[in-house]
């Protein structure tokens, strides 16, 4: 085996060689090389320390010592394919069913977030005899080819961005950005009659609709929190139609949203998908994913008479590793983590939104958070550059975030689960400064008034050769204000390209 | 983390209740259940060991010590995605292209076969602008619904089991139960004009051919060896038709057809594909894959715009894994030994042909190697029963072989790479005395002066308690006989279903 030690050009000029120039690399103007990793943390060639604050894979921590020991004991007893009797399949699967709603009890084991959407559908299509999916605005579902199909984020991409016949567009249940706001009365039922909409024009064409699909919270589109009962109104249209609901939980499952294991339970009780995926935290980087489905969905599939085999599907390892995942999430309470950790940070960024005019928006839950920069806070112009700007800064202080969104705006928050109240204070004590710098540069300033009412006009601190800062705990502040604008003032027109 | 000790009946309680009934087990009405493996070896819950002649992803044997520490090594300290330069992934691609025609640079990894085949089409969509697909007869290249739709294999176990607009299914290129036969004076040239005319018919309806695929050696579709110039003839037809040439080698790759290193090698030097996929005993279980294309096809996907990035696809571990496994391929000259072994089983195969009237054929490369077993030689009708029998029967002397095929005849020889002379020895004798009960049941008996003629007259032999015999080693007779056939003798319809 060869874990080298190249020079990092060497690296660079190796992988330009012979890696797909579609694979992109973070920062590409000046990629990171990261050797080693550890809890939230990761460290590059010169064993410079980065704190990890968006690998969601990672979940219960970079190489986390449970998890490296059950992969590497069971891969020295056994790895082999599920025609096979093993105890570790079952058992994982008994685990997982025990997370979810009684109803959801058959698991189809595969190795990719891209393997589970594509038999959530192949599931959707069986069971119903019908070919159309729903799917939302800037969603993303996977790289297989089905998945492209039913993807915006990643279709609009492209030149021609035509979706497919048989797949339809709805609304996304964005109450900041979307075409129902906050100032909606009722915009759950609103975005649901969207999906009735769509439903109703399609029968009219003769098309069937097999399945709608949407992450539980959308990650890539912007870190977008559906408003509670959308789930509900938009299943009992789906079903109604003949078809089947997907909850897409790749991004945001395993505790993460804090309050509950998954993030379709946001929605309330009574709201069960017909079909749950789960991806990236499941395995903590290593190689598996699930569907979970009915009895029904279940037999119907098999009903069809064709085989499912999947080469390296619940092999004794993946099982093995998983079953690890939730053991270290249930004994260091990383559900409950993300709820404490995440509602601390999810204060601190809205102590920023009131320092800084930049902060379009704070939105969230647990350790899945987005805070939306915007140009102008009344148009809602989304703040691209400064995104980007924002995060190669905190590169330069070795703090790994991400831009996401239709508009690359959405600064977006889902480390590992292991992420602390320090790492919280340090990575929003970052952004306050080059917040701060960036609106001066941009003219951009809240009225000293306003400054001074939220209790806050401390601007840059020295960090210590560590990047280390000490940030005064701003408290947060419930109550509503009024910032002053510089510009714009009046128009209350909202930016939506 | 938890490797169960369940009492088997509970096993597969659990395995009904919490896992998709369409994810079969191997003898469905005793199913093995396997707790640990090493080598060509894996031993079930009382410890009793079995002889494994079908594995192909435990490749360099089952739990190998050097892929093991690998990966064991790589988990501690790294397991994250490529958008981080890693050393790993850049000497890794390396290394699988030092192993392919130059032309063939570029890499990307990949979770599994599937994943692999559907970012071939993929790429030969954008390459080539067009969108329809050639494929084999009896095709399987994988379970996500694009891979469904160019698979025969498994479409045809569908009750629609018509191929979708986009895909025309080419003739197998099958000597042995094809249209053109050995008999054929040039069956590549026959079976390569067959295409031709799928892709004049394409035209004619104003469709355009994107790529034609083939496993370089055919295995689900019943370990069938395309005749020398047949790739070269077709991919010649293709690129005339702005297509791309796709070899699979997710089953056949990595040294197992002995004489090279790649399937599609066996065709000549002159051969070289527009692209390349790999899978199953690329990691020795673990669960990646690669695609392997050329620099023109790379930088056409990707100008399309669409980055390509795929979470798990090419992690430090998974790359850890997959040089350890070419590095074990090397030092104990797997890729020889199935040159060597493979010989030799195919010799008793032959020697089995021999005495046998069930043989049909026997056919393979290397470690890779099919006993086609038939009610008749001159009709070749299928023994599928027969086949079944054997499997059953090898089983009860802990024995895993597999039959598949169009007519689930054809007993598939695939094991680990480290399969002995012994080994080899075990499981021919095993067949032979199988093959002998049946024949005494059906009546079939070659005529004693053939038996004979080929030096044999041996029947069962005593096997020890380890299910171990010593059999008489008949040396292999390469003149041509004729056999004696109870009926039929005279027509030479063969059977065609």
């Amino acid at each position: 085996m060869a874990t080298g030690n190249l020079d990092k050009q060497k690296t660079i000029d190796l992988r330009k060689k012979h890696v797909g120039p579609s694979c992109k690399v973070f920062f590409s103007h000046d990629p990171i090389k990261i050797v080693r990793a550890r809890g939230q943390y990761m460290y590059n060639e010169k064993d410079e320390k980065y704190l990890d604050c968006i690998n969601n894979v990672a979940h219960v921590g970079h190489c986390h010592p449970d998890v490296v020991e059950a992969g590497a004991k069971q891969m020295e007893l056994l790895n082999t394919n599920s025609r096979f009797l093993h105890d570790n399949l079952v058992l994982y699967a008994q685990r997982l069913q025990a997370t979810l709603p009684e109803k959801l009890s058959v698991c189809y084991f595969v190795n990719s977030g891209s393997e589970a959407n594509d038999l959530a559908l192949r599931l959707a299509w069986q069971y119903t005899g019908h070919k159309d999916i729903i799917t939302l605005e800037n969603a993303y579902h996977g790289h297989v080819s089905s998945l492209i199909d039913i993807s915006p984020y990643k279709f609009h991409q492209m030149a021609v961005a035509e979706p497919s016949q048989h797949v339809h567009v709805a609304l996304s249940p964005d109450i900041y950005r979307g075409k129902y706001c906050e100032d909606h009365p009722d915009p759950a039922t609103a975005y649901a009659e969207n999906v009735k909409d769509i439903i109703e024009q399609a029968h009219k064409k003769g098309r069937k609709i097999a399945a709608f699909i949407a992450e539980s919270l959308q990650s890539c589109g912007g870190q977008v929190i559906p408003p509670v009962g959308y789930f509900q109104k938009v299943a009992q249209h789906v079903r109604n139609a003949g078809g089947v609901f997907i909850a897409d939980e790749v991004q945001v499952g395993f505790g993460r949203v804090g309050t509950h294991f998954w993030g379709f339970q946001l929605q309330g009780e009574d709201f069960v998908p017909d079909i749950v995926t789960m991806g990236k935290p499941i395995g903590n980087g290593h190689p598996m994913s699930c569907v979970i489905t009915t009895r029904e969905v279940a037999e119907s599939f098999m009903s069809s008479g064709m085989e499912y085999f999947n080469t390296f599907g619940g092999n004794p390892v993946s099982c093995a590793i998983g079953l690890a995942v939730l053991d270290v999430i249930e004994k260091e309470d990383l559900q409950g983590n993300a709820l404490h950790i995440g509602s601390y940070l999810t204060q601190l960024l809205d102590d920023l939104k009131k320092r800084h005019l930049l902060v379009g928006d704070v939105r969230g839950r647990g350790l899945f958070i987005g805070l939306d920069l915007v140009r102008n806070r009344d148009k809602r112009t989304p703040a691209t550059a400064e995104a980007q700007d924002v995060i190669y800064r905190l590169k330069e202080q070795r703090i790994l975030l991400s831009a996401d969104g239709p508009h690359r705006n959405v600064l977006k928050f889902k480390p590992p689960m292991c992420f602390s109240r320090e790492d919280a204070e340090l990575v929003v004590e970052k952004i306050d400064q080059i917040l701060t710098d960036l609106e001066k540069t941009l003219g951009l300033q809240m009225s000293e008034a306003v400054i001074s009412e939220n209790g806050h006009t401390k601007r840059k601190e020295p960090s210590d050769e560590n990047g280390l800062v000490h940030p005064s705990n701003g408290s947060s502040h419930s109550h509503k204000h009024t910032v002053t604008l510089p510009h714009d003032k009046k128009t209350n027109k909202r930016q939506k390209t």
